[in-house]
């Protein structure tokens, strides 16, 4: 991609999805599980633009999402109802409600409380809500605390025991409907072991509630698929859904997965342009115009991207790659390789398609940046770069004088 | 102040910022320096609502900012220009073109490369840019590394010698004109040894330009200060300006100081409501409709913050308080103390008016935050809570279906 033509096009900062790549990513794991009933139900937190989750719907994906705010994206793109679940550990009265009326394919429940929670909000409604359970099967899932889930000590899911508790009191109301069942054990997982270990488990117990006719038909491995920023090792996909059937031994159920990270990680770059370089005593800055507001990942879990200087690629020497905001964990690389640059130089920053615009902040009222996307080789803007005047819109209307303060 | 009722009259997640606080830390720090000149610049990052600035500007206040939006919020609530400093260790050229034809009082330099640029520009408005050059001392400011800023491996500002050649630079230079000198060793400091080492060593820098005829009126402290999240102890402000005026050893400038944490810190509160409370094994966590995309000083410093229930104070109990967000980064406190929570309840955060809503996001599309402030007992809104359809604006336009792609 001319990375170049494109930040003078777009400005910088910007984001660049390569919409080639998402759609071979999503074929790939869609193939994977070829000839067998499986809905890859592509995790909106990842990215949650528009226009990557609309190419995404009308490739077939299905959508995870994990905010009442994420089912209105999926629907606004004209997502399947019987392909949109949700998830998330906290969902209010509100939220629960709104997806209910929207007669989504499946709330995941995260408690027995929410349960109850659950089954009142659609006894209100007079509906019957389709449920799964998230079971958290106590596997260590071997990736940064942040981001592991599938431990006791981690705030998601029930044991197995409470599980089965829940899917029983379910199988009895008149307003729950146990439709699946569920894991996911962390992000960014470069194993397949602990996979396949949480899969057993949960497999076991999905045979045991078969025992007690409590027919799930959805078999939900969660997510967690892990990509390579530096020098991973992605997992095997044909291996990933030989282990998930095997671990199944025969029961006849949908498979779902939902990877986000795995689709958009590695089709993101984050392109900025070089401000300034600076020596402080020794140590070298190359002082860009993206910032920790425009990608915090760097600063928040010490993830390592690589960065190129766009058409440079000589004389290479170590530097910190930083952005202006006012704070030192303002960077976007540590001691790495880069040949020397000047102001305008274009800086890429790879694996940055996943928790790189959709955890963006307004941190020192910075406007977030453009996104674009490129398919075919033509590029189109798909989200347009902030102003000021969207920074301080729903701020500027409650602006008061202090002469109307004293009234 | 009654958070049950202010939750129940805007909802939550929220933030309160109590004004009268505000008031009475602006006015101890401005009173520490009495009889001498001084400017205290509020620094607008910690938390840039509109209304909190405008309420600043009123009482005097000059503003510390760190990019031309937070220059534009300063002049928006009526702040005087020659109030406003512009700092920031990447400024782009169309920030220092603006910040120019604003004719504020200074823009701090942070490299030689950046004095040179900014002198172009200038000359091509054919202005003369007062300048303040930041100088990094090369003081251990002891706080948290993110937000360390004194150490020659930081980003941040130049050291004397290269400060002395700028400044010799600026003085033959049609288009620069000296007037400040500036330095910030880092945030939250509880220590004031470290800040009087910097003030020494910058005021000893001030001394030697004064030889070479180069006049500077404004001897910038920084901000830093440090408050009481917990158990620290806040450096006295009698001992701060004394210790100041001390290294100055009698040369006659206006002292600027730039707080922010010290004066917002703990006039802000963020509210929350329980949506449940959950074991997982031995393990009890408290799940409210706050998250990390709305406080992320937990996550991303490991800052702790006190956290009562509000109305309740018995059978206290250890738990981790968390959001809904899909990530076990996403905490507002483990390991503390609270009594048995059920949904509704409200949860409140102390400490959190700086780096709370201004580092805040639309993660997982969640709606960012309301801001109330309150102020002789009356509340108001000063910033209304986002609607999904705030959040996807800059999206929709760029939907295009697929047979649109295909033409």
């Amino acid at each position: 991609m001319d990375f170049k033509e494109l930040a003078s096009k777009y400005k910088t900062p910007l984001y660049v999805y390569d919409f080639n790549y998402i759609k071979e990513r999503y074929e790939a794991l869609k193939n994977a599980f070829y000839a067998r009933k499986s809905l890859v139900c592509y995790a909106v937190k990842a990215n949650s633009n528009l226009s990557v989750l609309k190419f995404l719907a009308d490739l077939g994906a299905g959508f995870d999402c994990v905010s009442i705010g994420e089912v209105k994206r999926a629907l606004m793109v004209g997502a399947k109802r019987y392909q949109i679940i949700f998830s998330g550990v906290g969902k209010s009265d509100e939220e629960l409600k709104e997806a209910l009326e929207n007669e989504i394919l499946l709330i995941n429940v995260e408690s027995f409380a929410e349960l109850l929670r659950l089954e009142e909000i659609a006894k209100g409604l007079n509906l019957k809500a389709r449920i799964s359970i998230r079971v958290n099967p106590g596997v260590d899932a071997k990736t940064h605390p942040y981001i592991s889930t599938g431990l006791n000590e981690n705030k998601f899911g029930v044991d197995a025991q409470t599980a089965k508790k829940m899917y029983i009191h379910a199988k009895t109301s008149e307003f729950l409907e146990p439709t699946g069942i569920h894991f996911h054990i962390g992000s960014q997982l470069t194993s397949l072991s602990p996979i396949i270990d949480a899969a057993k488990i949960v497999s076991e117990l999905l045979r045991e509630l078969r025992a007690l006719e409590i027919d799930i038909k959805f078999f939900d491995v969660g997510g967690g698929l892990g990509i390579i920023y530096n020098d991973e090792k992605e997992i095997n996909l044909y291996d990933y859904a030989q282990g998930i059937l095997g671990a199944l031994k025969g029961q006849d159920v949908t498979i779902v997965c939902e990877p986000g990270r795995f689709i958009v990680g590695n089709a993101g770059y984050f392109v900025a342009s070089v401000l300034y370089e600076k020596f402080n005593g020794k140590k070298r800055f190359v002082i860009t115009d993206g910032a920790m507001n425009d990608l915090i990942r760097p600063s928040l879990y010490g993830a390592h991207h690589k960065i190129f200087a766009y058409g440079k690629d000589e004389n290479l020497g170590t530097c910190d790659v930083v952005g202006p905001v006012c704070e030192s964990g303002d960077f976007l690389a540590k001691d790495i390789k880069l040949p020397e640059c000047e102001s305008g130089d274009i800086i890429v920053v790879k694996g940055a398609g996943a928790y790189g615009f959709s955890m963006s902040s307004n941190y020192n009222t910075r406007n977030r940046a453009a996104e674009v996307c490129v398919l075919d080789g033509k590029d189109r803007l798909i989200r347009r770069r902030e102003c000021f005047e969207d920074v301080v819109a729903p701020e500027i209307e409650f602006l008061e004088s202090a002469d109307a303060r004293a009234k």
